[in-house]
């Protein structure tokens, strides 16, 4: 996977982001540090526009609103048009009417390259019945050992159902393109306890399909999510030495992104992969 | 005060914030750290909606808009209709027209469970004359020992225009339900050099009252008015010890929150109940 | 210089930003560190009120809509009557048909005192043809010793036909009224991996110019644009010496900014001035 990991560093690639305003600064320096370049624009006069000279849109509905879901669905069409990749984040999908419609619509209207969400988010959009606790999964929700297996099926439902990647991101991650699937063991649960995780995550999954292959983008999606669990890791450990807390925690996050090498990750990270 | 702090710990209370976005981020984050869960959502066709799964509603009048004043009413009238506590901040009230009344109508169309100012926002909504320097408290309206008992009787009045506890934030904080009157001097000068202290201490008073009984809620207020200035001492000790700043302060701050456990809180907060 | 670093820390200048909602946190906590005040107001029902009060405005056009667009208008003329410096921050300038034709209505319905913007954002309002990468300047644009002169033309000749000082960052950065020009070599590779560092330095000079006489403008905005460079060398050399990543070299360039004194700037920034 080294080259997927190369592949963002040297490409830099630019990222057309429509995102909430809660965890955007986030999204922006977590781009940067991971070796892409972030432009946020949501405005419908100009967001086909910006789709246009980037390399990747990616689309979190997050503190969305009537102005902006235009503007998500004029980007991700230019998109889509561009044969450029797609990303949803669909935050807070079963919180609200609004969220869950402007995810179904989305999805109907443009073709995402890849899906992240926590499982609850993940169930709303493949037309289920996930229960959320606003922006977090539900503990209803919440896969364990033994829920794993369903996780890992409704993933792969949806993929082909929207021939997107899909990932499931919470105590194990699960990405799948419905023919490969991963599962990512890297991540602490701290790491919740700091807003935008998920967003930022995918933040990172847009520039890691911009700058790799569409047969790559499942793996990319993987390693991304690997990368981002890892740097998790790593970020607690540095706190937990330093007896600081998720203040300190959150910046070191961004320190890990930005410092990481292939083969620093590569010594951390717990990809495995699923036998169909 | 104890079992106060541990029900914000064991609940987890979900706060609606419909708040600025220049302080949004660190409110969410201040929320996560004290134990409770942010969920921002501001448009009219979820607000309400958004309210009703939480267990506060924080309204925060920060780069308000025609817009959002309207949904932070409508999320107001439903925190009403469920008995949700609803806390207001009236940042800048005083500093233009549009915040006044914008202030002066919330007041009027909801009961808040909560106002939090500094005592020139104060003043203004309480339909006095405040002075402001933009959004903080102008200079001649400072709380000496010498007025600080017009701010009580001001705070005492205005709890008792509105059934609101009222907080009013300064170099001494008072907190009162009319009935019921606390001093806090905790907190440092230096506090004032980040931005949105007062925002996330107004999002920390939305997750205490959640988590807590209806007669407790002046109790809450004045010990999560005491937790924000306990750990900005901490955050400016350990800025100190460091040879850092602001931004590392502002980092310390959120890191203080997160690891605060009542038994160091008690150590540190000092409140005082004042004789009617 | 010393007097008008001096003016900054003594005055505490308000200053009025309708800016991004990528950066404004940053640029909020920034404007404190320098010894500014920060109010982020963009509503048109109160845009031109709030300027009133205060001792700058700065208008940043990332993420900009009509509604803001419209705001910035009030305020800037607003401004303009009550004879306060205003400054633009081109933000992403060429990179789309709404940011281009907006930030020449900015110029050409308000008399800025200032404008900063890496190249090609300057070459695009200039007239010129500045390619862009989203909100980073192009590398065909990139100043380098040869181009070094045809960058300082450029800011000569949009200083004169506005009016305003006009600044370029960059590797070297040029700041010019026409009569006198400012080259400033401080500043590190590492700041453009850490978002909104132009953004921070066009609110910063909002401040350095609030609080000085029209004509120091030029010199207070080259001192302003040295300070944000050399305390972007202190925070790389901190990061380095901690092994940390830009998650906290962004922290430590608040820090940095919040400690300076004159007498710790003076030894470190250079600044020179070109023969004409």
């Amino acid at each position: 996977m080294e080259h997927i990991f190369q592949n963002v560093q040297e490409k830099t690639p630019l990222v057309h982001c429509i995102t909430n305003y809660v965890t955007v600064n986030d999204c922006a320096n977590i781009l940067l540090a991971c070796g892409g370049s972030p432009i946020m624009a949501d405005d419908i006069d100009e967001a086909a526009e910006i789709t246009a000279i980037c390399g990747a849109t990616v689309l979190n509905i997050g503190t969305l609103n009537r102005r902006t879901i235009e503007s998500m669905l004029a980007a991700g069409k230019r998109a889509n048009e561009l044969g450029h990749p797609v990303v949803l984040d669909p935050v807070g999908a079963g919180a609200s009417a609004l969220r869950t419609q402007a995810a179904e619509r989305l999805i109907k209207e443009v073709r995402f390259s890849a899906i992240r969400g926590n499982i609850s988010e993940i169930k709303t959009v493949a037309g289920g019945t996930g229960s959320t606790k606003g922006v977090d999964a539900s503990e209803d929700d919440a896969l364990s050992a033994d829920t794993l297996a369903s996780g890992v099926a409704l993933a792969q439902k949806l993929s082909k159902d929207t021939g997107a990647v899909v990932a499931i991101t919470g105590a194990v991650d699960i990405v799948t393109d419905a023919k490969q699937t991963y599962l990512i063991r890297n991540g602490h649960p701290a790491m919740s306890k700091i807003t935008g995780t998920g967003c930022m995550l995918t933040a990172m999954t847009g520039a890691y399909l911009a700058a790799n292959r569409k047969e790559d983008y499942a793996a990319a999606a993987a390693l991304c999510t690997a990368l981002m669990g890892y740097a998790g890791e790593l970020a607690y450990q540095k706190a937990q030495e330093s007896d600081a807390g998720t203040g300190s925690m959150r910046t070191y996050l961004i320190d890990a992104i930005s410092k990481m090498t292939y083969e620093t990750l590569s010594g951390g990270m717990k990809i495995e992969t699923v036998r169909s």
